[in-house]
């Protein structure tokens, strides 16, 4: 179970069979860091085209098609004291006609005290003045080389995980991904340090990060679509658009956990999500929405 | 300020502008109960048709076209030891492929108990035997005549409220609503004693309810879609198919608040929601959709 | 099989259980007229308040919930030389950001030459100024009373028909509709002169109607739809948002269809379709979408 | 402006910037095949893994990012005499609930008579048994290699076209491809003797072609989304879901096509489109479904 130390320097704007970057073992921990949304690094510097630049992938030996890659994401903490955001709501999540409205999207910088752990506008105007947030990084971007060797951007996400913008793929979280290609392909980037639902202004507030995370193959154990455990929850992850598609799929991914590793039958299944589930709206932004289908651990320590 | 005693004789499957069961002033309170979505009374026995029957409407003096009524729910309680729910998932909420697999839909009788404020299956089948979960009961439909005269059927939901399913309004929030009519002619019923997000099986626990509320008039405040304050939140509603239209009319309608509440500028309120809007999905089984866009008051104290 | 001539003096804003206006029989011809979306009659003088204006409703003796009502359009001419359009994109219909781009909507006045059949802008600017094009003059907005004593709003519609905007019911083709209330209460307006697919400006030609029609109650038929038939093709019709549940509403509908009446098993329904279905988008704007299903009669002439 | 013959003996199941085939000159014909949608050549061979297969990619000399490759589809011949379909509707397209009474999907054989043009069941149940219909043969899935080095499963489509079975790219018809590779490496198959709209069953009639087309780059001009011209109609092609989306690609498009080649100012192309558009639904089946918008060249003719 060796620590990996791999610094980048260079990155992919596609998830896909690119050549590994390292070949790390089942078990090891990487120690590394990612680029901002633009591929602006710790120092400020363009380091990687724009669109979600990737650090990887990693190949991890023994994961192969129809497995798990189990991600623990141990620590993300940003390199840098700041970060960007755009500052206007993204048209499509306001009615047609509100939308017209809206001025041109600008980038606003916000300082990010990684001491204090808060966040607030570098030069706020009057009404934000006061704003100050903490911090809550995670990962935008990250996942495994998608099925029938394709290659895709950065900018969207599947079965594969990809442009996610989950906000709770913070620290202490484990993340899992079905495996399609030989090593699974790990990538990671587009790191946030804080962002409220459906990333509804079309950033986080975007910054560099450094990562160190574990992995682990579940081998012959397959799942159809992101999953992820929390200290309180266990979750799925659906990506598609609209969002009532995003939803079936990860209200289906549940049900398929509940009844593979719970053993509930349907019915059991159906009344216990119909009482329990909660829906979290990760994206409304990017080409395939992202929605996320919990229960709490609490929940489910009733059962068996 | 009156305190209204009302017991109901007839309930309403439409919301509309109805003759008003009580006509009651800014202010009063009124002690009143619903029946179930059924029709199911507190004895159990049918005493309205099925289809989310409605309490009311109730007449609020001085309410006229273009005011805001508020409804303080004060105390929503079961006031029967049982209810119901679906044991299936809606069709619709899981992959079409997935949904051809799921048996048809039956009732499963729920028992509540209101002293120790829990629910659990009558009958559960071995998975779910241990399952015993809090009660938060809440008002699944609600709201005020809507908009040019017509009668609209308890099974949706608009701008005037409706079916919205939202596991929020439980007891001690604040629901606010657009004025169409004279007197706004309130309308309550459908009571959930638990459920879930989004309402997956197509039902909560449906139980009857003794319900307490009181009103207040508005002058002059005119709002676009329903509203609500708990003591940790304030948050708007959009109801409207699919998914995406929901929540375009909810963060309209936050952006609106912002600005005319708060006073920020469109890009302040951009960024503002875009690292700190949490959004709740409060059913995706009606013919409108309901979406809830949330901040919280410790964000929104920071502001001014 | 009586000819009614009916000169409405009072218009309608939502379709509902209103007091009918004329009791007609089972085969009558009525002869009536309708006002545009505005209001507008044949003078041009308001008549009515905006928001499609219903001529009716029309009580068809001896039609009860779950019968059909045949309404074939035997004549629709407009009865004054001008009509009117908006003349912008609704936003929705286009990308956000393009969306963002487009100017306020105005209206614009198109002569109407009822002798030559055809409609060319009052003051065309420079790039329509050649543009002449043919009338096709059809209801916007008719249907019957909807189910569950609801009265809704002329600006959306649902299974009981409404404002389907639907360009293919023109003269010498005749609408169904399910029956929902004694008579049926059929109610129309909101003629078009002329319109593309999908009312994509917010409105067609809008323009007053002389309009002649029959009735005929199909006793014991329950249909789901709208449904048509014109020269060259069988029809049915599904309203709701978004455009996919339109088309499934439609499809489901057809399926129905090819099952009922020409006996086909669900795979040779399956099978037909997936060959010969053709779809048309009727309305892309209205709170309902309109997606209608058509099989061309020479393909039906092939079945049995 | 050779003419080129091509006989493939590999396929790609995806569509990206694979080592290019053969490198044509600008105004060059390629006569050469493709196999079906499961690989099955014109022997009924399995030559190529399922998930429509591809011909190419054709490297054409000249053509640079922000060019657009024009596509002549001269000829398009069903090289055997049999295809396949599924025989049963897509779940997603009737309603959930039509949806959990449809059977599994099986294959069904067609005859197709490449002499007479026909296309009839193998072995047809009684209600299919004098169905017979002309046949339409058509790419259902062909395009450019995508922005961003991607490499995109031959199961969905985008701004470069791919899997959009649209029925109207028969012989005869243009198609045009934004550029975003070097030599645009045009790929072709999934060839489709009959389809109706909307590809309901998830097939059209599946069989193998021989397909002569000729190219032309167009400099300079950039295009954003696939377009096309038939002996009647000019044509833009939207690519997403839901259905909602894909229209508005493909009116955004209709748009900048209307002021780019025609001059027309928004308001004037708003009010045209009113008129006079067409869409057709060209699949409502695949991971991307595809709308399209049309414009007659008689209306087109006036303008000017």
């Amino acid at each position: 179970m060796a620590v990996h130390h791999f610094q980048p320097d260079a990155y992919k704007n596609t998830i896909g069979q690119h050549p590994p970057v390292l070949h790390i073992a089942d078990g090891d921990t990487v120690i590394t860091s990612t680029v901002d949304a633009r591929g602006w690094d710790r120092s400020g510097e363009a380091a990687a085209n724009r669109g979600n630049p990737m650090t990887g992938p990693f190949y991890v030996e023994g994961a192969m098609p129809g497995d798990t890659l189990e991600v623990r994401l141990e620590a993300m903490t940003p390199n840098r004291p700041w970060g960007w955001t755009s500052n206007m709501l993204a048209p499509h999540v306001v009615n047609p006609h509100a939308a017209a409205a809206l001025p041109p999207s600008e980038l606003a910088r916000w300082t990010v005290d990684t001491v204090e752990g808060t966040a607030a506008l570098e030069a706020p105007t009057s009404g934000l003045e006061r704003l100050k947030l903490e911090v809550r990084p995670f990962l935008g971007c990250f996942g495994v080389a998608p099925p029938k060797e394709q290659s895709i951007s950065t900018a969207t996400s599947g079965e594969y995980g990809g442009n996610m913008d989950y906000k709770g793929f913070v620290e202490g979280v484990s993340a899992y991904f079905p495996v399609f290609a030989e090593g699974a392909l790990f990538h990671l980037g587009d790191g946030h340090a804080l962002q409220g639902c459906g990333e509804i202004v079309g950033t986080g507030i975007e910054i560099s990060l450094d990562v160190r995370f574990s992995v682990r193959v579940i081998k012959g154990r397959t799942i159809g679509w992101p999953r992820g455990e929390s200290p309180t929850h266990l979750f799925t992850v659906g990506n598609a658009r609209p969002l009532d598609q995003a939803l079936q799929h990860a209200t289906t991914e549940m049900l398929t956990l509940l009844r593979e590793d719970y053993g509930l039958a349907v019915s059991e299944a159906s009344m216990l999500l119909g009482v329990a589930v909660e829906y979290e709206i990760a994206n409304v932004f990017n080409p395939a929405y992202s929605v996320v289908c919990k229960l709490s651990k609490e929940v489910l320590s009733s059962l068996s």
